[in-house]
Formats: C-alpha cells, sequence, structure tokens
C-alpha cells in the first residue's frame, strides 16, 4: 500500500489538516470522538505522522527552558553556564525554572512547556519524582527532551550522566584504606537513580570489608532544607558508635556535615574523614579543604544542550541508545587524609 | 472638559481601540502617520491611557520574569529563593535569565519581556548596564519592573537596595581597627550603583586615616571570568608595598583572593585581612572563617517580588519614592582577627 501524507488522511475524512495533526497530537482542543474518527483512519491507511515535520512547522520560540532543582549548588550553576554557552551560540535564550525538589511544581513547569513557549527541554527531576505522566505527555507534543544528572529511568530519552556507581564505590574504598570502620552513605533520595547508582557503588564496596552490616543501616537519608538536613546530620554524628566516615552524595550535605562538625566539635579527618560529590569552588579553602568525586558539571550540560539542538533541528540523535557518560573524577584534599 | 475614554477616542478617529491602545503604547504594529494622528487626538480631546486597564485586559501569562547577572553566587540564589516564595503563593511562576554580565544578552531578554511572555519583571542590572533605553521601552508597555540589588540610577521606578555605602564605610573602618595600613576596595564595575556606594563609603572611612593615598589607587577594578579574576589579584597581592587588608565588594572576589592567597602561600589574616560582601553559606568553614557583610539576600528578593505583586494588581506602590532599604550587617569572623 502507498504510503499515505497527511493531506490524504484530512481528505478522506473531510477535516482539515490542522485537526488530523491536532487530533493525532492528542490535543485537548480536539473532541474525544473527532480523535477517535482519525487514530482509526491513521491505522487504517498505515499512517505515520513525522514527528519533526509538525514541530519545524510550529512557530519558533528560540527559547529552550531548563528545569532543575535549585541554583545554589555548584552543580547546577556551571550546568547551567555549560547549556547556556551552546544556547546563545545558536542564538538562542535559556529559561530556568527551579522546582526547589517539589514534584507539584515540576510538573506545572512541564506542563508550561506545552504551551508553545519554548522548543525544547532540558531536566534534572526533582528529588520526589515518580511518575513519568508528565514528561510523557510532553513527548507526545513532540517537543525535544533531555535529561541531565537526574534521569528517569522509567522513560525513553536521550541523557547525559556521569559514572555514578563507579564514583560510589571508589569513594567507599577511598574511606575504607584510610582506615575508616564505620561509614555512612547521605543521600538525598530513595527513588532519584543519581542517588540509588551512588549507594549501589557504595554498597558493593563496603560488601567485602563489613559483612554484619545491614545495607539500611549503611545508607543515612536527609530531606528537607538546609537546617532540616543539618539536625539530622547533628543527630547521625552525635550517636554510637561513633560515625568515622562519610560519603556525601549531593554538595549541601557536605556543607551541612562541616557547619554539624563546627559546632559539635569533631575534628575532620582525625575523628571523621568526609568526601562528597561536589564541583564547590571552595573546597580547596574550606577547613579543611574538601576531598571531591568532581563531576563534569558544564560538560554534562554542554553536551545535553548540544543533542537537544541536534533533536530541535530535526536530526536523528538515537533514542534508545544507552545514556551518554561523562566520567568525573575523585580530587583526594585533607578532608580523607 | 468631560474627561474622554478610548472608546470615544477611537470613534472620533474612525478607528478601532486596539489601534488606539497600540498607538499609544508605541507599538511597531501600527504605521508612524497612525500614531501621530492617535497622538495629536489624545492631546486635543485630553486623553490619558490608564496603564494598568491595558495590562490587566491583556491575557496574563501568570509568570514574572527574574534578570540576573548569575547564579553561582549565593547572593542571587537567595534572592530567587524569595522571590519565589512570593510567587508561588500568588500562583505565578518564575523564569530566571541569566545575563553573566552581558549587557547585549540583559537587552534581548528585557525585549524578551515585551512580548507577552510575562506579566511583570524583576531585575538586577550587569556590570556593564550603562544606558536605560531597553528598560524604559517595557515601562513604555507598561510592564510593571522592580529593580533589586544592582538597580539603575537613572531610572524612575521601585528599587529594593542595601545600606552599600554604610556597609563600605563600617568595612573599611573594621580594616583599619585591626591595624591594616595599605588597604585596597576591590570592585567589579566603575557604574553599578553596589560598587560605587560600597567603593564611595570605603573612601570616606579613609580619608581620615591615609591622606595621601589617591582615590585611584585604592579602588582595585577586576574584571572578567573566575580565572581572569584570579590573575589580577595575584597581581596585585604579589605587589609592593604590600597590601595588607582587602574589601571585596562581592562574593566571588573574596573566593579568588582565598584561592590567590593559598598558591602565594600569604597567610590570612597574619598577613592580609579580608572582609567581602558575601552571603556565601561555607563562610564559617573557611580556612579561615570569612569576615562578611551579611546582606538580607532572601528579604531583598522577596520584598521586590511583593512591590511587583503589588503593581501588577494594579495598585499604587508610590513610584519616585526613594528605594526600599533592608539593612546588612557585619558578621566578623577569623579572616579580619
Amino acid at each position: 500500500m502507498e504510503k499515505i501524507n497527511i493531506r490524504k488522511l484530512a481528505s478522506i475524512l473531510n477535516i482539515s489538516v490542522a485537526t488530523v495533526s491536532k487530533a493525532m497530537r492528542d490535543s485537548h482542543e480536539i473532541s474525544e470522538s473527532t480523535k477517535k474518527k482519525v487514530w482509526e483512519a491513521a491505522r487504517k491507511y498505515n499512517y505515520t505522522p513525522n514527528p519533526y515535520a509538525s514541530s519545524l512547522r510550529r512557530k519558533k520560540s528560540k527559547t529552550i527552558a531548563v528545569i532543575l532543582p535549585e541554583v545554589a549548588d555548584n552543580f547546577f550553576s556551571l550546568a547551567i553556564n555549560g547549556i547556556q554557552a551552546v544556547a546563545e551560540a545558536k542564538g538562542y535564550h535559556v529559561l530556568i525554572y527551579l522546582t526547589h525538589e517539589s514534584f507539584e511544581l515540576e510538573k506545572t513547569f512541564v506542563e508550561d512547556c506545552c504551551s508553545g513557549r519554548v522548543d525544547g527541554l532540558l531536566i534534572s527531576i526533582t528529588s520526589e519524582t515518580q511518575t513519568p505522566d508528565h514528561i510523557v505527555k510532553l513527548q507526545k507534543e513532540n517537543i525535544p527532551i533531555v535529561f541531565f544528572d537526574r534521569e528517569f529511568e522509567q522513560i525513553t530519552a536521550p541523557k547525559v550522566v556521569t559514572n555514578d556507581y563507579d564514583c560510589g564505590y571508589q569513594s567507599a574504598k577511598l574511606l575504607v584504606q584510610r582506615g575508616c570502620k564505620n561509614i555512612r552513605f547521605l543521600s538525598i533520595s530513595e527513588s532519584l537513580p543519581i542517588c540509588t547508582k551512588r549507594a549501589q557503588g557504595f554498597l558493593d564496596a563496603m560488601a567485602g570489608t563489613d559483612k554484619n552490616r545491614r545495607e539500611e543501616e549503611a545508607i543515612y537519608y536527609c530531606d528537607g532544607n538546609n537546617e532540616q538536613t543539618r539536625e539530622q546530620i547533628t543527630k547521625l554524628l552525635s550517636g554510637k558508635p561513633k560515625v568515622d566516615g562519610i560519603v556525601a552524595s549531593v554538595e549541601r550535605l557536605a556543607i551541612q556535615v562541616y557547619l554539624a562538625c563546627q559546632e559539635l566539635k569533631i575534628k575532620i579527618p582525625k575523628n571523621l574523614r568526609v568526601i562528597a560529590f561536589s564541583t564547590v569552588e571552595t573546597a580547596p579553602i574550606l577547613n579543611p579543604s574538601l576531598s571531591t568525586v568532581t563531576q563534569p558539571a558544564f560538560d554534562i550540560g554542554k553536551s545535553a544542550a548540544e543533542i537537544l539542538f541536534t533533536l530541535m533541528a530535526g536530526k536523528d540523535y538515537g533514542y534508545n541508545k544507552k545514556p551518554v557518560m561523562i566520567p568525573s573524577h575523585i580530587i583526594e584534599r585533607d578532608s580523607t587524609k
């Protein structure tokens, strides 16, 4: 059978091309009965829409959106710089939406992106995000989307990440080598892949050294704002037996560990060794200087933006392939010596 | 004479209300000859448009924009939190545009705000911004605008600032009290009011103590990215006679001073005392802990957003009044002891 195009399908159904197009995109402007008619005809005549043709016809906003949890974290401010470097070279604006880890906000922001306000979306999900419906809806509207850092495992989309598992593994090994006996992994989420992968690497490294520790004891969850996480960390560090090693899964937890230690008069590294996933510029001038898993934040943002622009240009980047991985590396400083 | 409304004016001119409205806003959609006709008639019949009526009729985007130089600086990330707290309570989205101190970008972002994409704008200008035309154009479109922190002196608009002059004065006095003889004020701009006011306070405090120093020697300008400012600071700290006190006008300069001192093996506070305008959370855990002029960043953002929503609701906030001032305060730590 000859491949049918949208114009022919519209003429067969005696409706406009725009109506067919909107119906295929499941637009709310089209009645359910019309959608049903269009979808049945599309199946019957073997019509598949070209996702990019419709996107190209749409009026360009010359704007991309970035949805991310916060900007106080240096990782995200560097990633934004990487994104903006690419966007500016293309003559695009970057709109930044901050979720502050609120899933409700993330949903409304993603919805906002459906309205034609932006041509593409880069997203790093919240620690609360567990259902993908809002993202799937955006994908149905044919608005290109690329995940960076905090991806969503159940969704097929381009993703740019770092070697989280390996770095979790190496961080634990480093603390064990330095003589730590009672180590905790500080996490902000039970579902975020960046946390679960880093934690799994940590647990696998610990498995050989500390057979009696239950997994759920080794991972310590912190949530809430900085004040709340500081309280949780203070509680952890005040308990017995004394914790003598910490891997902080995100930057702000490391800062709260330092502030808690200052208050509790716990000496780093003498009483407690600390390593953190962090790109914080002050790491070398902290007291003591902080050992870090230094993430290529700028490059992660840059690479994600480059993929997004490839998709927006209607070129195939290769969905379904595995995530782009840009490795982090450990910089040891005084906090683990 | 009876006060004429837009409907009557349109009927006298035999054109549509929309055309009158656009002509009054100097819209590019209307020909110069029509504008001239409308403006002459408006003068003749003593018609003045109600700025908020047109704004209220306009479709609401339920979105406000924030234009600011960067988010790596903790001041701005805290200010954003204050802005977002207000906006979320009102059911508004916040779009963030980063200028990275580029005046060109600032202009295109402000232009973007004219298009109906946002209902109001909060702005902290770049260190390059010296002409106000882009802002004036936005004001003509009746889109409410509020300045926070980095304001524009020539423009009449609501502004929320801190006591920059006083804090510049007090910082210099503190260093003099601690015994410093050769003090520099590090600035990022010769035109930004936050810099010139802080510098003027600094100079006035120094005037009584150091009569032979020329003003242009006491203020040291740093520009460019972090790497470039580090080089400039390294050059300053390597020169003779040795600088023994520094007031950093913005946070990132203080971090570069610390990093330069680490490289040059200059001991803080023994060889060099440092105080910085900063809200950086790591100030107490730096080596040594950093004395700061701590700005009420969250409250400045919150207050600016509250004023913006007052204006957007069509209520009078009181233009022409002097800026809202929320005071900063000095927290002395080890870097000046």
